[in-house]
């Protein structure tokens, strides 16, 4: 948790933001399930508010049509030049070998739970746009919108997915293949949501803990840095 | 317009994406507008098929609530350790001195329509993690995913984003005072959808134009790089 940094923009005299727990536990199919709604300060659409990332997910497979349409949702993410500087490695668990390479390259806390996930990727960045070798100072940028899109899909359908910066880039090229000039970014595990219960404690207290983020006050500004836009103060 | 590249990985035989074009006028509180729908060739959810980035927006200011949700929406955006490490700076069109402040950091190209624009910002990446100074290499991916939420929000209230990487980053750190260890990577039109016989014709003509993506073979693999995944070419 990255917690408030005061000095940074509010200042002392910024708002707090407390903690607000809104989880839920629902039975879905038969296995608990927990929603973990934003607690927003301000309306936000369902899909942005109840996409979370958890460590839990269910015993259940994502059928093919379905991530055909997840990357369908990254493919239509916007780019400079419309350059689309990304490109995705996906390892479905019944294809165990690529399964296996996949969580090889996790670092161990992630590979612990990210086993369960019906589904392992990772995101790669082109570093260079195509037509002349220069660097697209974009690249890492845009791919970090089309996963957010592919988010936004899977979110639309009943999945999640939690995105992991905790795996080793360099064993990721040696493992694909990932060729010079591309960079993986970060690892997703994407399934359907499962059983909090079904984790280590460590875990579970970590899986029903309350979502916090900095006040729009601290990074919203107009005019000069650090000073914060007047229609977050109102 | 990046083309296809056929060598990376669909090879010679990818099937083509034909540029299809489902653009549809739209009578909306007495102008025209644009829809310019995505032609997916999967199912994706009505807010990631809506989204685009037009150039015409209507003279309509956006409220300060709207404001609000929009970066509220980009709040609640997953990150790396939850670092959280955007920012933004933000012009509506009534603030006119940090509006002709926001004009000018563009480049003549994007300042020339992106003045009609009611409202510009940029999105700011903290490179560094603020706890040990150490270098954040999910910076600028995650605030590519914070400026992917919003604009979720945006499309999802009838607004549009159109993000502009033609800016100058260090007119930008003066212009607003942006601190070391911070990095301006975007430029963001945004506003309620104008009429595109507003804009000039060579600007018309992109308004128009059907929209285009890499076919998912070339970007979306499994097992090894360029080998596309078996749910892609089903």
């Amino acid at each position: 948790m990255s917690g408030r940094r005061g000095d940074a923009v509010g200042g002392a005299h910024a708002p707090p933001t407390l903690p607000r727990s809104s989880n839920t536990i629902m039975q879905t199919e038969g296995i608990d399930i927990m929603q973990k709604p934003a607690p927003s300060d301000s309306p936000i659409h369902e899909l942005i508010r109840n996409r979370w990332s958890p460590r839990a997910f269910a015993n259940k497979p994502v059928a093919p049509d379905v991530l055909r349409s997840l990357f369908e949702a990254a493919r239509w993410a916007p780019s400079s030049n419309n350059e689309q500087p990304w490109a995705f490695l996906v390892a479905p668990k019944d294809d165990k070998e690529n399964f296996e390479k996949m969580l090889g390259i996790l670092v161990e806390f992630n590979s612990g739970w990210a086993k369960n996930a019906p589904v392992l990727a990772i995101a790669v960045a082109e570093l260079l746009f195509a037509k002349n070798n220069t660097p697209n100072r974009n690249a890492q940028y845009d791919t970090g919108a089309a996963t957010a899109w592919l988010s936004v899909e899977a979110t639309a359908r009943g999945l999640f997915v939690h995105q992991m910066a905790g795996f080793d880039p360099e064993k990721a090229r040696q493992a694909f293949g990932i060729p010079a000039g591309w960079d993986a970014i970060a690892a997703l595990a994407i399934g359907y949501p499962g059983d909090p219960a079904s984790l280590p404690q460590r875990l579970q207290d970590r899986e029903l803990a309350p979502r916090t983020r900095k006040p729009l006050s601290e990074f919203v500004m107009s005019g000069h840095w650090g000073q914060p836009a007047p229609f977050v103060s109102n």
